[in-house]
């Protein structure tokens, strides 16, 4: 039985960003909170970058879970967005779901908070409709480590690929010279090891021009 | 090949805990004893608050191994409750089969302790039956973190789900609506620090209004 | 220069609980949740178990650093309360120095959180003014594990002594016949390892009883 | 595709115990020396204890490589023993497939040092004749974490069942009433947790028949 | 000997900032790129709220060192800078030694990368001198924990003072009435766990306003 | 379906490194400094020592990236060597491609930085041409553990083989006696526990002889 | 003030073994079970090769605390011992005390369970009477590892000397021609990674005696 | 009292090298191989680049401990040498005390294996004899990081100082103008991290001569 690389594909991909919480998000302690927040919002720049269609929910904002990220809000104002009135699985609001099917992709890249419920249960669920799901997992937490190496275990053995933000951001853009400032501006503001590289580089660039 | 998403359901689900007993927990080094305790008594909520048919089984309790931890005989007064003679895996046991089997339920989740011995065996009996099983990973503990990894690669190869508690509670409960209070309530107990978002949540809500 | 153990007295020692708020406790992440919650409590109980004089404090209560944590506030439903106004050392706040010079005594368990500042200032502020000073390290927390380290060795340069409630705890004990039954349920409470062995113990008690 | 869940079973078993060499052993980096040599004896007297045909061999152990460990070499004195001339996979050493072969079992316990060669080649030809075959993970041995990880991947999606000691002796042992003297002494031997939950037993058993 | 404590004085400090530099950045693997950029943002930061004097310096910023950081050029424009030309220890600078003199403060915040070169040997210097000196031990980088613990305990020993840029903030502060917007504003802008616990506060006022 | 072990096979292999370029080496942060060096100098004379095709690409390597490794460049000097332009996963250059094909050889080892793109889309785009792909996984790095194990995971399913350049030094010779000399001398060249046992086991011969 | 190094000296020194009782041992998880049974065995094994007088004592044997390890009194079948009726510190026990004094020994080796209470009261009571004191921290166990940093803290601090059974046993023996059979033996016990190289050492004799 | 800064001066210090045997090394598991040996080389070369007297010694070296690492005995031809008949603390040896007076320094570096026993005894008593001590802690191994601990903890209490090999270099070294392409090449061979950025600067300085 052959395999297959569907490669993501900027056209053919949608974003949905489940539950990033400011209340929910300081349940998550598999990441330090500065790396965490730095992969969410990197993720949505990548999405932003490649003009990818993305879908928002959160769970009871009105509650102690608190309202979505407001950076995230900022990136997406046009966005559908759908505060669930109680559905836990966002695959069981009916409007999100039309949303994600009304973009017309076959590819889901998927991240949230927490990663074994918020993201694994539309992944299971977008599995089961025949959609390619990619799991965005490191914009995706949850309690500790051993919870989640459970909800990765369980998703990739049903068929989801467990991808990062950047390994994401590779793979849409598959050559450098789309636009090779572009997308170096988005490594490094997101990139702390990279950025340090690019001034080196741009120092002695100026230097010899001097 | 496609898949398909089988939820655990409510109705359809049962609990098997194995061998959660004091001798044995002493064993358990996966987990801080606090962090263990929890996950345990936590699972013990999860399936009185779905009313899910819960089955205990103890090994020699008579001896080392020691009794069933007092807070699960408290939480199942009326279970069926088998303290086996010497069957290592609990699926040698006619008696509690023939329970597992009297529920009519189709979906098994099963913790215990320790988890490549007590749980994998009847996991994979239960997976051989026919069942899909469904794994508590943590509320399942054993020797060291080596021993988890291969009884949880053994186990899911099998293809049982590796879940933990909370990812237990959030698919049964399916939607928020269905109690708010009472799955809320659950959740504090167990989860300190969701506990910290109600409390804030509500001295907040209360300051407004007064 | 000769060594002298004063040891912790209970006729000798205030306990000083410093922003236990549920909003900060969210930012604690060098004990998981389960454990630092014990940790707390465990405290909690062992001054009232001996009858500690104790002085509770919050910073900025109706904010974001949320109420303190209920439990303590009904453990010690008399004790000496002082919701700061702006003050981070607790020490700067004059009612809060005048309750725990008012306690007359010379040894002083400060706990809070997070340890580098609510727990650390007030360290230094009392070992100036010649004060024992007795860190319950594991009551306090904070960011990770790098902050701990430089906290605890600011501390204990200055001349704090770093213990943890369960050496506190039977510092002031001494003895076991003082009061075995209540010292052991306390244990037991908070101790699920303890716990197990105790329950192993009673239950072939009680067989051999039979 | 259903699941069959073929049990090791005594009578089907032989044990393979691959380059446990003095020199070899100074490279195993994943396991404390005493954990590692403890995991390796008492897989030797689970064999011993279920009369499992064992078979061991050597690579080079006239060089750096060193003999086999001595207290393996005492446990099995009439095993066969092959100190290969050169092959790195003992399953290309006609001599101990033809003994492998001879056993007539269908299922192998296979150990070794180190983890990623001396045992996952001879897993892989195992897999490939179509042997079930268990690695024993815990007496297997071997740089780092990562070597190991990537080792038991590539095992673990040939086919391969990854076990622990424990496992295996529980799996063999099936019920407790088969040897519970005998099991228990092993078991006691072998897991100093349980030694210390078998002497509290004890004496208070003692205890009570004064 | 009594123990003075003598404060971190918003009057009396200065901080040195050495060789974070583009290139040694790459070489800090004992902190995480995002958790590193972001302690040494936050320790810049307190220093412009406070208004501290500070001095800039690197070593051999022309060659593969690299460049100090943009951020922190951007942050200090007007404070001394020193490009060293080859002492490593910035206190063998003259002129380094003369600026930091002229400040006329007696306390010393110093934080560089890595720290056992860049960081202790001025902190050293400064102490052999006379100065109080206060390690900011977060926003100091080295190649791993190894390298940290032995530096920590070296300038530990000599009588420096270890902390981190959230302490440091806590201690010149002193009262949050001291400007509560301004100072809340620097945390969250550097703790996205504390920056969640605003936002859920703030939602939820804005909920009650309306 | 049964398994076949498709053994690592010198005159079937060929050996494709990715982006061990001097910046983007800077961003390797799950092996250390040393142990990284080493592994991939350790694979690359491995691959001299069989003789296995080797090609050689890099990425952008006049910007920050940086140059190849020196020592690689070194090690092959007559291999085809491509600076792609801009694509980022290799496979997408045709002249790398035509240059793989043009091996006649039907394994590939694959080893790169970073692993989740440089590495993890030329091994997929490979499994898709039929090819069957060996990971070299400790001469591939990338920014953190979290990040490995997702691209392990991803590569993995999709049917590649996790290995190590030890496994593969190992798999490649077969027998000792096919060069007992060489293949020691490279392995005490890059394994330093290995080369002290040898050491050890000289001179005590050496001492015989005298 | 000029530092002494007064050494063990195996006539000068006496060994206090503190509560190393079935049930506490449980409590252990700063050590693995393999790990500090060998640990605690060697130190036994090192005070009966000096020939130093050993004092052993436990706390409420009689009840969850278990009987004493069995190898331990029988190692030490005429050692004083000490049945504590209650006291925490052993140092409040007069009988205990009075053996201690009765060995006229200046240098005391601690070890026991738990660290911060069973070791650190009669270490820091042994200190202010004017006794040498070492732990023999490898010997003595506790709950985790932030506990183990606190109680060595406090004990050190104060004025205790952090060792491990090795580095006891090589202090006191001096020199190997003192006895090099008996010491090497005893090392080969309790280090299975030095009979490793022992083993390939005596082989190699053989085989060239041959 | 005040601090005194005694820099480590190139013509005040001695380096002495203990017991870097083949077969003791195998017993360090505090660091990776890879890391122990480029450490132990790098403190070697700098040993050799600073013309620091250098005393080597080794621990029954015609038996398992086997012989002195090769390549610091092709270091340092002609420094003193002593293969100790059997003091443990080299310090006893007096020939070895007698070469280091000899050498007339003030200063002593010392680094060796094992940690607590090798490197601690000859620390301790050279601080008794009133030398200044630095113990060079990454070119220093031992069993595991318990052991590390606990040795760095009573070193330090005494006096001694902790340093890394780089810290070492870089205080002798004081200025790069000194000999910048010698140290910097010194770095390059035993930092590769240091060495990736030479390799990018170098690169491109060469392009822009082109």
């Amino acid at each position: 039985m052959s395999y297959v690389y569907n490669r993501l594909n900027k056209d053919d991909v949608a974003l949905l960003m489940v539950d990033h919480q400011s209340g929910l998000l300081s349940l998550v302690r598999d990441f330090s909170p500065d790396d965490f927040k730095n992969n969410v919002l990197a993720l949505a720049d990548i999405a932003k970058f490649f003009d990818i269609p993305t879908i928002l929910t959160t769970s009871f904002e009105d509650g102690p879970n608190g309202p979505m990220v407001p950076e995230l809000k900022a990136a997406f104002p046009d966005a559908p967005y759908f505060a669930r009135p109680g559905q836990i699985n966002a695959w069981d609001n009916e409007e999100f779901v039309a949303a994600v099917k009304a973009t017309g992709k076959k590819q889901l890249l998927i991240a949230g908070v927490v990663t074994e419920v918020c993201v694994a249960f539309p992944v299971l669920s977008a599995l089961e409709e025949g959609y390619e799901v990619f799991v965005v997992t490191d914009a995706s937490g949850t309690f500790n480590q051993t919870t989640r190496d459970a909800a990765w275990d369980r998703m990739s053995q049903a068929g989801a690929q467990l991808m990062t933000w950047f390994a994401v951001g590779g793979e849409l853009h598959r050559d450098w010279r789309n636009d090779i400032e572009g997308f170096g501006g988005l490594l490094a503001g997101h990139l702390p090891a990279y950025a340090n590289l690019i001034q080196s580089y741009e120092q002695q660039s100026l230097a010899h021009k001097r």
